[in-house]
C-alpha cells in the first residue's frame, strides 16, 4: 500500500478532523480577538496528522461511530499541539514547521497559558467521545508526557545517560500519545480487549520508532527539511540516540562533552557532532533500532481483522523508518 | 455558625482529601525522586481548602457517595494548585503562602511541565468521580481560567479598562473554579437541576466576592499576612478593583499611571498607591462590591434543603468578606 492510500482510506475522518480544526480556528473571533489570532496561527501550520491517522485506522477495525473517532483524533492532535506550544516556550524555539512559534510571537508567558487553553480544548474533545475510559487514558497520557519531559529536563546536560533512560523518556514524551491514539480508537470501536492491547502496543512501538527517526533527522536533516534549526536537541542539552552512540564510541575527547561543558565554540562543536555522526555507522545503527521497534509494532497485527485499515497500519510502520522528513 | 463549624461539619470529607494529598505527595519517590520532591514541596504548603470545602458542602445536600465528592474536592484543589504553579512562573513570583515557589526553586521550564503534570492528575481525580458531565465541567473550567488569565495578560499595563472587564476577568480566573466546586458537588449528589443551577451561581458570585477581597488584601495587607510581596498585582501591570477606582478618582497625575508608564521610582510609586488607597474610601467601596456579590451568592440558598451544609454555605458567604487573610 502507498502512503497516499493510507490517507485516502480515512479521508472522511480526516475531513471531519479538519472541520473541527476549522471551527476551532474560527472561534473566539468576536469575544476575544487576540485568542482567535493565536488559534488561527497555530492551526494554520498543521503537520502530517500522524496521530489522527492512527486513531482513525485503529478505530475503523470494528464497529465504530465515525463522529466519536473524529473527536478522538481531534483530541489527540490538539493535545499534541498543546505540548509543542509548551516545549517551544521551554526551548525558546523561534521556528516550528517553518513558521514562528507562539512564544516567539506572543512571548513565553502567553504561550504557557495558551498551552493550558489547548489542554482544556483537548479534554473537551476527549469528553465528546462519550467514553470515561478514553478520558482517563487522556489524563494518564498527559501524565506520562509530562513525566517524560520532566525527566528530559532533569537530565539535560548530563553526560551519564543510558540507552534504557533514552527509551524510557521517548516512551513518555512521544510514544504514549501514539499509543493513546490507537488504543483510544480501539476502545471507541468496541474492539475486544485483546485487540485493544495489540493496538496499544502497536502505537507504543511505532511512537518509539518515530521518535528515534526524528532524533536522527534533528542531526542530519537540513533546516528547510526540519522547519527548525539543525541540532536543536544538542543545544537544549538533550541526549538522543545518535549522540548517545557518539559518546560511547568516543568517550574521551568528544564535541558533545564540550557542548555540555560549554567549552569552545558552540556552533563549531555542533557542526563537528553532525560531521562525526554523518561519517560513522551511527545513522545506520539508529535506523536499525528504529526498524526494530517498527517490526515490533507490526508483530501482532495479523491477529486483527483483515481489513484495509490493518494494511494501513502495516504501511505506516514501514513508512515511519522510510520517510524523508 | 462559626467558621470552625463549617470545617468541622465535613471533617470526614476533608480528612479524605488530605489522605489523597498525602498519597500524591508520597508518590513517585522510587521511580522519579525529583518529581517526588516537587510534589512534597507544593503539597506541604496547603491553603485554606476553600474549594474542597465548597465541593463537600454542596455535595452534602442530597444523596451522596462521599468517596466521589472527595475525588471532586481533590480534583478542584489540584487544578487550583496547577494554575498557581503556572501563574507564579509567569509572574516570576518567588514566594507563595510563605514558601518558595516551584519556579523559584526549580526554574520556569520545570514549573511549566510540573503544572501540566498537575493538570493531568486533576483530570484523573475528576475521572474518578465517574461522571462524564463533571469531567466536561472541569475541561470547560480550565478553558475559562486560561481565557481569564490570557485576558489579564493581554490587558497588562493597559490603563483603559472598565469595571465590566475587571469582573469578566475575575469570573474567568477565580470564580469559574468556585462554581465548578459547588456545581460539581451538586451534580454528584444527584441534586435536582434547579439546585445545580442555584449552587453554580452561588459559587460564581462567591468567587467574585472572594477575588475582590483578595485584590484589596494585595494592596493593604502586610507581606506576612499575604505570604507574598505587597502590591504584586501592580508590579505585574494588573489593574484590580482598588486601582481601577483610584484611576477614576485621579485621572490626571496618578502613581498607577506612572508605574505602568515606567516613570519615576517604582517602589516609591507602589507605596504612593497603597497610601492613597488606604487614605480614601476606596477600601470601603471595594468591600461594598464584595459584599454585594456575597449577598447575591446567598440569595437563592433558601430554596435548597434546610441542612447544616446549607447553613455552612451561608456562613462561608459572610466569612468571605469578613476574613482577615
Amino acid at each position: 500500500m502507498q502512503i497516499k492510500e493510507v490517507y485516502n482510506l480515512v479521508k472522511d475522518g480526516l475531513t471531519g478532523v479538519d472541520e473541527q480544526f476549522r471551527l476551532l480556528a474560527r472561534s473566539q473571533s468576536e469575544n476575544f480577538p487576540e485568542l482567535h489570532e493565536m488559534l488561527s496561527h497555530i492551526l494554520s501550520g498543521r503537520g502530517k496528522a500522524v496521530r489522527p491517522l492512527l486513531a482513525l485506522h485503529a478505530g475503523s477495525l470494528y464497529h465504530y461511530d465515525l463522529k466519536k473517532i473524529i473527536y478522538m483524533a481531534t483530541a489527540s492532535e490538539v493535545m499534541h499541539i498543546a505540548t509543542l506550544v509548551h516545549d517551544d516556550a521551554i526551548d525558546k524555539a523561534s521556528v516550528r514547521r517553518g513558521q514562528l512559534t507562539i512564544s516567539k510571537i506572543w512571548g513565553i508567558d502567553k504561550a504557557i497559558i495558551f498551552g493550558d487553553y489547548l489542554f482544556a480544548k483537548a479534554a473537551e474533545y476527549a469528553v465528546d467521545t462519550g467514553s470515561l475510559r478514553v478520558v482517563r487514558l487522556f489524563a494518564q497520557t498527559l501524565e506520562a508526557i509530562s513525566c517524560g519531559e520532566l525527566k528530559q529536563g532533569f537530565s539535560a546536560f548530563n553526560l551519564e545517560q543510558s540507552y534504557d533512560q533514552y527509551i524510557e523518556r521517548v516512551t513518555g514524551k512521544t510514544a504514549s500519545l501514539f499509543a493513546l491514539s490507537t488504543k483510544g480508537g480501539a476502545i471507541l470501536s468496541d474492539a475486544p480487549e485483546e485487540s485493544v492491547q495489540i493496538l496499544s502496543e502497536y502505537g507504543l512501538n511505532l511512537g518509539i520508532s518515530f521518535q528515534v527517526v526524528d532524533d536522527i533527522f534533528d542531526l542530519i536533516g537540513t533546516e528547510q527539511e526540519l522547519g527548525k534549526p539543525v541540532g536543536s536537541d544538542l543545544a537544549q542539552g538533550t541526549i538522543t540516540l545518535p549522540t548517545l552512540m557518539l559518546l560511547e564510541r568516543y568517550p574521551e575527547d568528544n564535541p558533545v562533552k564540550r557542548i555540555f561543558k560549554n567549552e569552545g565554540d558552540r556552533e563549531k562543536n555542533i557542526k563537528e557532532v553532525i560531521e562525526m555522526v554523518r561519517n560513522s555507522q551511527i545513522v545506520d545503527e539508529c535506523y536499525r533500532v528504529a526498524s526494530d521497534y517498527s517490526t515490533r509494532a507490526s508483530h501482532n497485527l495479523h491477529r486483527l481483522p483483515d481489513t484495509p485499515s490493518r494494511q494501513a497500519l502495516y504501511t505506516m510502520a514501514e513508512y515511519v523508518v522510510k520517510r524523508k522528513k
